[in-house]
């Protein structure tokens, strides 16, 4: 029988390794072959799947994006209004261990498409959708008056998009002040004044 | 007469120049001797400033908190509470070129900060500076009436730091949905609810 590989099992081990690499060596110091080696890979095993670093960059943001909105399906599933916009941005927040090494994908991933057009719309698309999803859910919770605030529902997307991609940074570099309970916290006290204005 | 060098002058010429090149070649591609020649030093002259590029990095993030610190201090005098609150966001929120550019520094400067323990140090305390700016407008808030949300100025100064440091991130990456003026509308309507929650 010839050999089945998984080319895209393959590329996800790839990814899973580069994760490790980055939680201890950062972005910089994660060389192909280093990610080679912690996937059992041969060195040139990798080239196939990504060329370059960069390629396996944007993969695994793509990677992040998945998986935050397969968690995000599942947490919202049977919700919706507030307590499904709750459950999506939970979903993005750095609030354990595997959404905090996704900020870590995120952040270097951020700052390579600040001067690499093609990133920056990879970016942008996945953005797009979030922003999409956080309007249909606070179009619900208008309509279920769980939220009457004049202030404009794309202005409170933006807002939230904001909040949600900053935490990637604020989590991370000052987890004192943006632990998972104060982020959750700080959300709550977000949608409180939205909600009820006191 | 001996040849006076004002060596603070020449490191800020050097930021400078480091931003030119950022903006048009992204941190990545700007190598120690494109800074040099931008800044119209010879190659090696750099080096007794910046012995690495991660130094001038870390001089540069150090400059941009500086200059908006001093824009802070110049658009908040005379100000308290939320009209203090509101010009001290806006001199951190990338509303032109000269913010547009500082986001461009303070963003690759984050992403080392994550594997790099003293440049997350220098980041916080800069972060700890700000949060207590911002505490102390939200309390001359409170005390005049302008804001009366049950929700905990610690919360909100949480929030607002992500909001700050997260449109670093939305209005380089998405300036559609984050211009500078749907910057300030968004900042506006969060202050909107914080004081009339409607």
């Amino acid at each position: 029988m010839p050999k089945v590989v998984d080319h895209d099992q393959r590329r996800v081990a790839l990814v899973e390794a580069t994760w490790r690499i980055i939680a201890s060596h950062g972005i910089e110091g994660a060389t192909m072959r280093e990610i080679a080696t912690e996937a059992g890979f041969a060195n040139g095993a990798l080239k196939p799947y990504f060329p370059t670093k960069d390629d396996l960059l944007t993969f695994a943001f793509g990677h992040v994006f998945k998986q935050t909105n397969e968690r995000m399906a599942k947490s919202t599933a049977g919700h919706t209004g507030l307590a499904a916009l709750r459950a999506f941005c939970h979903e993005i927040l750095p609030l354990d261990d595997t959404r905090i090494q996704e900020a870590r994908i995120v952040i270097p991933f951020w700052q390579k498409a600040l001067s690499d057009p093609s990133k920056a719309i990879v970016n942008e698309e996945s953005m797009r959708q979030w922003r999409s999803r956080l309007l249909e859910h606070l179009s619900e919770a208008r309509a279920a008056g769980e939220i009457q605030t004049s202030v404009p529902d794309a202005d409170i997307v933006g807002h939230l998009m904001t909040v949600v991609l900053g935490a990637q940074i604020t989590a991370l570099l000052s987890p004192g002040e943006h632990s998972p309970a104060r982020l959750i916290t700080q959300l709550e006290g977000y949608l409180q004044v939205l909600s009820t204005g006191d």
